[in-house]
C-alpha cells in the first residue's frame, strides 16, 4: 500500500513535469487540472490556436526528460487566497484563477515549485500535492494519447486538450503494460466483432442496443445453453417473465429507491399506467414462488431464466459489449431453507468452477463478502453468521483461491464474487453468489415446515456468465476470436482447389452431417459451410483465416484420389482420411 | 346473408321480450338499451333496489316464454321529439329520456309496439329496429347470464344490469351452442392453466403480463423449439435483437403512426431519450441486413427470432393467454429476390402445414389476400400481380384448402392467412405469411446482383405459432390440457404402492433416463417424477390424473416380481415389460 501511495505522488509529479514541458515548449497555455490516474496521470490544458496531435507528444516527453535531468525537486508553499489570486493573474492563468475564486477567503493554499538543482524554478503550479521530493524518485514514463475535455466536465464550457501518460516504478512494468496494451488492441473486441460478423449497433435502434448476427446469435445461445445445462443438472427449472412490471413490483422489493434513474419507465399512452422496463429478475421469480402454497418437501424451489434486463447507462459509458443498455443474464434464484443454504453454495461454486474451466478462464479468485459490525445489515445476525460460514465452508471444500472481506457484503445478505484471469493477464469480475435475507421478508414468501407451520426461506441469486453480453466482450478478447471449437459458429469450412472434386466434397458433408458433439454440451451439431468460389485456393484461405474458421478442410484432386483431406487448424496442418475424419474433429 | 339478417332481427326482438318480461315482474325497471349481439342479445336494465342474480332466470325465461305464447306482432310508430319525451317521462324511463334528449330537435322517432293478438300493448320501447313481424318467426333461445355494466360505458355513471341471452333459429343449433359452450368451459385455457401450473399472473406485475412456471415455460419452449427447427431445416439462421430502439426506426419504418398508442414509451430518466418497446421485429431485422453489403450469392437471407414484443391492450380485454401485453412470436424474415418468392412462400406453407398436422389440428383454411384497384397499395402493380400468382401457386402446390379474397391484402403487400378448427369446431387465426414491398423501400435495403447493379429485395414476414402466448391458450382448449406426449411438461409420473418396491423404481429410472424422443423435435429427453409419499394409491391416482399426466406408472409388489409395470394411459392402461418399456414410451 506504501508503495501505491509512491506510485501515484510519482505520477502526479509527472504531471506537473508534463506541464513544464508544455509552457517550455508553448508559452501561452494555459493549465485547468493535471492528477494521477490508473496506471499514470493527464493535464487537461489550452493550448489556444495551437492544435495538439499524437504526433506531438513524441517532442513534449523529449522535453519532459530535459527537465528531469535538470535534478529537481519539489518545494510546497502556502499562499493566502489574495497572495494565489495575484499569482495567477500575473501568470496569465484564468482555469487557476477560476478554482482560487471558489475557495473560501480565509483558506490558506498550497502551490509546489519545482526548481532545478541549482534553484532556479522550473514551473510554479496551484496544488494539493502530495508528490515526491525529488526528479530521481521518478521511474519510467511515456506519453500515451491526447483527448479532448471539457472544462470541469461541463460541456457548455471550453473545450480543453487533455494529454495523457503512463508510468510506472520500474521501465520492466512499463514494458509489461505497453504490450498488453498492444495485445489489447488487437484483441478489441469491437474490432473483432465486426470482423467476425458477431453483432452490429444501428443508430436507428441506439446506443448500447447491439443486435446479435447469426454468427453472434450462435455463440450467445450456445454459452447460455451450457451455463444453464449445468444449473439444469443441479436441479434448477427454467422459467419465464416478461420484460416489464408495474412498479408496485419495485417499491414492494426496494429496488425503485435503488435504481434510481437507472430505470427505464415504461408509459401507456392508453391509459397512463406507468410500468418500468426489469433491471434484474428477483422480484418476478419471487411472484412465481408466491403463486403456490409451498411445503417443505419441495424445498429447495429452484429457477433459472435467460433473459433481457435493462439499465440506462449513460450513452457516454456505452461501447461495444463491455456496457450495454440491454444485458441478458443467465439468472437463477434458489428459494431454500437456512439448513440448506451449505449445500446450495457448493453446488453453485461447482458450477462456476466448472464453466471458467472449461472456457479456459481457470486463474479464479473469489471474495467472501461478509457484514461488518454497522448497522446498515438487515436479517437477524446469527442467520448471517450461520451463512457466512457456510460460504467459507463451500470455499474450502471446493478448493477455491479465496479472500475474506469484512464489510463488502449487501445490505440483505453476504455473498461470493469471482474474478477471472484472462488470457493477457487481466483480471475481470465475473459470477457471483448472494445471499438474501430481505426479499423474502419483503414479499412475504412462505413454506410450511414439517410441523405445519410457516416458515420463511432465504433467497439465493447466482448467474454463472453473469450479463452475456459482458462475457462475450471478455470472451472474445480473451480467446482473440480463436473460439473453442465447441462454440465457434463457423467451425468448419471446407474449400475446394477446383470443381473436380466436387463428388468428393459431397461424400465430406455427409460424413460432418452425422458429426454430434457431445461436450461441453450435448446435441451440439456441426456446424460448416462450403466455399466453392472461383476466387483462387489463396485467397479462399486468407478469407477462412481472416474469419478465424477452427478447422480448415482443403480438398484437391490429390486429397481426393487419397481418400483424404489436408485440415488447417490455427497452429498445424495434417492429412486425414476421410473415415478418421469424425473421431479428429470430435477430440478438437 | 339474408338468413343472418333474419336472425338478427330475431334477437333484437328477443331482447324486447325480455324487457317485456322484466318489466311485467319489476315494474319500477327503468331500462337503457337492448342489441343483438353475436350468438344473442342482452338487455341494460336498472332494477332500482332489486338484486337480479342467475337464480332469477329461470323465472324472467318463463315469462318471457308466456309473452311469446300470446303470440305478438311487431308495430313501428313515429313519434315527434317532444312526444318521444312525453312518452319517456310518462312512462319514468330517464335512461331512455336522455337518449331522446341527445337526438336533434327535428329529428321523427321511430318506437316499436309490441302488441297481443288481441291488439292489447304488451311493451312500447324506443327504437330504431329492426324486428320481425311476429312472434312465429322467433326460434329457440335461453337467458345465458347476468353481468353489471356502466351506463354508456362510463365508469362516472351508475351500473346497469346486464342480462344476456343465446339465440338461434333452431332448437339443434341452440343445443350445440350450449353443448359447445360446457365443453368450452371445461376447457378453458383459464382454467387448465392454473390447475395444470402452467402460468401465473401477480397483481405487483399488473393485468395482460403472464409469468410462466416450470411446467408452462417448458411447454413454451418446446413448442417454439419445433416451430423453430422447421424453419431451421427451410434455412433460416437465428439472429436477436433488443426489445427497445429508439422511436426513429419506427419513423422511418411507418409502424409509428400504424400502432399510435399502442406503443409503449420508453423514457430515460437520466437524458429524456424516448424510446418505444418494439411491437414486432422486421424494422430491427432489416438493421442486420442492412449491417453488411450484400450480393445475389448470399440470397435469399433468412432471419428468426422467438422474442417478445409488447402492446398497450385494453386492461379491459386483457385474460389468461388469449390477449396479453407481452407476446412472444415465433418470427422470421425473409430477404429475398423477386424471383424466389414462389420458393419462400411454398417452404413456409408446407411449414405451417407439417406444424399444425402434428399439433392436431390439421383442418386448416388459407385466405390468400390480394390487392383490389384502390390506391392505398404501395409498390409497384406488376410487382403485386406477379407475387399474387406466385402465392396461388404455392397455395395449389401444397394442396391447401384456401379461398382469394381481393381487397383484403394489408398496403405493403399480398399475404396468406391461416385458420384451423380446434376439437369442438371453434375456428382461430393461427399463422401468416405476408410480402413486404415497402420496408425494403423506406430502409433502403439493396444487394448487388450478377451484373454489378443494386437491386432491392422483397422482405417475407413469417411467424408459425403466431404468438406463443395466444397459441397455448388454443392448444390448451384444444387438447383440454391432454398435450401430445412429447409436449406435456411431465410426460411420465411413476407411483409407488408402498416402499417395498423402491429398488425396483430405481431400476425403471434408469430405463426412463435413457429415452431421448426423436420426434417431433430431436433430443427431447424424457421427463419424469416419482410419487413415493405415504398418500394411498388412489389419492396418488387422483393426483396424477388431474395433472394429466399422460403416463402413469404404478409399481407394486407384483410388477416388480414379474419385472414389469402397469401403464395407465388416458384411454387405457396395460402392462408393459421393463425391458420393453422405453420402445414403448417411445411410440407413445
Amino acid at each position: 500500500m506504501k508503495n501505491q501511495e509512491q506510485v501515484e505522488k510519482m505520477r502526479h509529479t509527472l504531471s506537473h513535469v508534463l506541464a513544464a514541458a508544455v509552457k517550455e515548449l508553448y508559452p501561452t497555455t494555459t493549465f485547468g487540472i493535471g492528477p494521477a490516474v490508473e496506471n499514470g496521470f493527464y493535464y487537461d490544458m489550452n493550448f489556444g490556436e495551437v492544435k495538439i496531435t499524437e504526433k506531438d507528444l513524441a517532442k513534449i516527453e523529449k522535453k519532459m526528460r530535459g527537465i528531469i535531468q535538470r535534478k529537481f525537486k519539489m518545494e510546497r508553499v502556502e499562499k493566502t487566497r489574495n497572495e494565489a489570486l495575484d499569482w495567477a493573474i500575473s501568470e496569465k492563468q484564468p482555469l487557476k484563477k477560476e478554482l482560487i475564486e471558489e475557495l473560501p477567503a480565509s483558506e490558506t493554499i498550497s502551490f509546489y515549485i519545482m526548481r532545478d538543482n541549482s534553484g532556479k524554478e522550473i514551473f510554479t503550479d496551484l496544488c494539493k500535492g502530495p508528490h515526491i521530493r525529488e526528479s530521481k524518485e521518478i521511474g519510467a514514463f511515456k506519453l500515451e494519447k491526447v483527448a479532448g475535455a471539457y472544462w470541469r466536465g461541463d460541456e457548455k464550457r471550453e473545450m480543453l486538450t487533455r494529454v495523457y501518460g503512463v508510468a510506472f516504478e520500474a521501465q520492466e512494468e512499463l514494458d509489461i503494460y505497453l504490450k498488453r496494451q498492444e495485445e489489447a488492441k488487437a484483441r478489441d473486441h469491437r474490432k473483432l466483432g465486426k470482423e467476425l460478423d458477431l453483432y452490429t449497433f444501428s443508430d436507428l435502434v441506439g446506443a448500447g442496443l447491439p443486435m446479435f448476427t447469426p454468427r453472434g446469435t450462435l455463440m450467445r445461445d450456445l454459452l447460455a445453453d451450457y451455463s444453464l445445462s449445468l444449473r439444469k443438472r443441479a436441479g434448477f427449472s427454467r422459467v419465464w417473465t416478461p420484460h416489464i412490471t408495474k412498479v408496485d413490483l419495485y417499491k414492494t422489493s426496494g429496488h425503485y429507491a435503488k435504481f434510481g434513474d437507472e430505470l427505464f419507465m415504461v408509459h401507456s399512452q392508453v391509459n397512463g399506467e406507468e410500468f418500468a422496463l426489469k433491471p434484474m429478475n428477483c422480484p418476478h421469480h419471487t411472484q412465481i414462488f408466491a403463486s403456490l402454497p409451498r411445503t417443505y418437501k419441495e424445498m429447495p424451489v429452484r429457477y433459472m431464466e435467460p433473459t433481457t434486463d435493462y439499465r440506462d447507462e449513460k450513452s457516454g459509458e456505452l461501447g461495444g459489449l463491455s456496457r450495454v443498455r440491454s444485458l441478458t443474464q443467465d439468472d437463477s434464484h434458489v428459494f431454500c431453507r437456512t439448513t440448506q443454504i451449505k449445500d446450495e453454495i457448493k453446488n453453485l461454486v461447482s458450477i462456476v468452477k466448472e464453466f471458467y474451466t472449461e472456457v479456459g478462464m481457470d486463474k479464479l479468485r473469489a471474495r467472501l463478502s461478509y457484514r461488518s459490525d454497522e448497522d446498515k445489515y438487515l436479517g437477524d445476525k446469527k442467520l448471517w453468521e450461520m451463512a457466512q460460514k457456510q460460504i467459507k465452508q463451500a470455499a474450502i471444500d471446493n478448493g477455491l483461491d479465496f479472500f475474506e472481506a469484512e464489510g463488502e457484503a449487501a445490505f440483505y445478505g453476504p455473498k461470493i464474487d469471482f474474478m477471472a484471469e484472462d488470457a493477457i493477464g487481466r483480471e475481470h469480475q465475473v459470477a457471483t453468489i448472494q445471499l438474501d435475507f430481505v426479499q423474502p421478508e419483503r414479499f412475504g414468501l412462505e413454506f410450511t415446515n414439517e410441523k405445519g407451520e410457516k416458515e420463511r426461506p432465504v433467497m439465493i441469486h447466482h448467474a454463472t456468465l453473469g450479463s452475456i453480453e459482458r462475457f462475450m466482450s471478455v470472451f472474445i478478447e480473451h480467446t482473440a476470436g480463436w473460439f473453442p471449437f465447441w462454440v465457434a459458429p463457423e467451425q468448419v469450412r471446407i474449400l475446394t482447389v477446383n470443381d473436380k472434386v466436387s463428388q468428393y466434397v459431397q461424400k465430406i458433408c455427409s460424413e460432418l452431417d452425422g458429426i454430434i458433439l457431445e461436450k461441453p454440451i450435448k446435441y451440439n451439431e456441426l456446424r460448416y459451410s462450403i466455399d466453392e468460389s472461383d476466387d483462387s485456393l489463396g485467397k479462399k484461405i486468407r478469407r477462412a483465416v481472416a474469419m478465424k474458421i477452427p478447422a480448415i478442410l482443403i480438398v484437391g484432386e490429390k486429397d481426393m484420389e487419397a481418400g483424404e483431406v489436408s485440415i488447417r487448424l490455427r497452429d498445424k496442418e495434417e492429412k486425414v482420411k476421410l473415415k478418421g475424419l469424425a473421431k479428429y474433429l470430435r477430440e478438437l
